[in-house]
């Protein structure tokens, strides 16, 4: 293969009750990236469309998954690529975890699959190192993975991957607002309440049950934060009041997406999840704030090849 | 039925990742207590063996469980109790949570089961308040569901019943040291590091995904602590000694039982766990400090009727 065209999908880690350990898939919403052998020795960044960012391969998270891997292999071999970003920077939904994960699933395809999806993780963390300051994981693997990712820990890096309940969908809003990764981190206090971390491992351990025997309720009961929302909330207008919209249209559960701005209200099937669409919908137009909305199914495959 | 005879089993809290949430139920290891209706409308614990325990019905946790459960009734039935106390107060496997649990099941069994097992967990924990000053759930609800416990919640309270994986075994270590509960949680910090959090979570996440797939080692690499295990551990004669031993004898993992000073070994199969309680037996023998040993599977019923 010379050649590969693929689809790197957006994701919302966290998910209240799993700070820095747990991250799902989304369906639809994704870049799309095509990749391909030159004979240069070269990584080059042909083309991005749909938003500014930097082409040098030092200085774009693609390349610097590609570069980490390529390390790994000890292979000189060189990559022309184009991305066509539909994520937007910053949105809080795993754009750059899109682009790393997407850049080093489709070197290993045009490689012949030298690592695992698992294996491939490490590679794409040092994307969001470049993006973020911090290299987690809580994007990149389900992005690599699909479904619910469970990073159980970093050193050593252990992934796990979680079952979907069918019916899970989520709604996604983006506030067209400019909240950086390393200024929505400046906000957690480093020490916490054992009390409120003992309510956070008891939702956290919850929620996972709730996985594997598909109760949504319980699900629902245990997207709470008392750690990390009550501060970042602050940072996203109106919250409290989607939150308040998406419980009352029947959602499951609502919190932040990764570090914000956007924000998830988790819905059991799609009539419930369209109105509480159209419900966050009519409030954020009224309130004259610019937006992106998406409903989307929890994407158990992960990278696709287009 | 006027009488009834039943077996309370010991229970294991916190299993290391899951401090105060998380609790399992033992088979063999247990008391035995015989409760009979009276026409005296009171409570009368006629006899103790095995401890020197309270006898007066407002300071002893099997009655005061009872207390709260008939005032629940608005019920004066009278009670004569008899118990067999196997399980040695303050040894941290859940001696007082066996007394209360066993006392408020034989007393619904007795009325014609007027609450679910479920619904006997608070009228339990008020035996847990009285024996240590806090009402924790993480002892009776495993005596009662039997199993593994996850107290998800406490307002409101909400516990989940979690799979056993059919070959876990525990041997428990009791060093014949005094260590009470209060003592026990007054060595504990009340702002832990955010970082420490995160690893907790991951881990009992993950630990809940092992129940659930029955994934032995993936259990083992989840029973771990870097919260309460530092500090509580100094208070137990040779911990790390007895973790080493554990753990190069092919325990999946190793902590301390509930606030102690019981350790427990997590392994799997009967032939493993033997050889993980004679290594131990071994090496405090040589110490020279008194101790109980048991080896136990994971009890799936919970109190039993004999």
């Amino acid at each position: 293969m010379k050649e590969i065209k693929i689809f790197a999908p957006a994701t919302v880690a966290n998910l209240s009750c799993g700070f820095d350990v747990l991250g799902c898939c989304l369906d639809i919403i994704g870049d799309q990236m095509i990749l391909r052998k030159n004979n240069q020795r070269k990584l080059r960044i042909l083309r991005i469309t749909g938003q500014e960012l930097a082409l040098e391969a030092k200085n774009n998270v693609a390349t610097v998954a590609i570069i980490a891997m390529l390390e790994a292999l000890d292979s000189t071999q060189g990559f022309d690529i184009e991305i066509d970003k539909k994520i937007k920077a910053g949105s809080g939904i795993g754009s750059s975890a899109a682009s790393s994960s997407g850049a080093v699933y489709a070197v290993n395809k045009l490689l012949g699959d030298p690592f695992t999806l698992k294996e491939l993780i490490p590679f794409a963390m040092e994307g969001e190192r470049l993006a973020s300051g911090n290299a987690h994981a809580d994007n990149v693997a389900p992005a690599l993975m699909g479904g619910f990712s469970l990073v159980k820990s970093y050193h050593p890096l252990e992934v796990l991957a979680l079952p979907s309940p069918p019916e899970l969908r989520l709604v996604i809003l983006h506030p067209l607002i400019e909240l950086r990764t390393k200024d929505s981190r400046a906000v957690i206090k480093q020490q916490v309440q054992l009390k409120d971390a003992i309510a956070q491992w008891g939702n956290l351990a919850a929620f996972v049950s709730g996985l594997y025997t598909n109760d949504y309720k319980l699900i629902g009961r245990s997207l709470q934060d008392k750690i990390i929302e009550p501060v970042r909330s602050i940072l996203i207008p109106y919250f409290e009041e989607l939150k308040t919209i998406a419980l009352e249209n029947g959602a499951l559960g609502f919190g932040i997406s990764g570090s914000g701005p956007s924000v998830f209200a988790m819905c059991k099937g799609d009539t419930i999840a369209a109105s509480v669409k159209e419900a966050m919908h009519l409030f954020y137009k009224e309130k004259g704030i610019d937006f992106d909305l998406h409903q989307s199914k929890i994407n158990t495959q992960g990278i696709k090849i287009l």
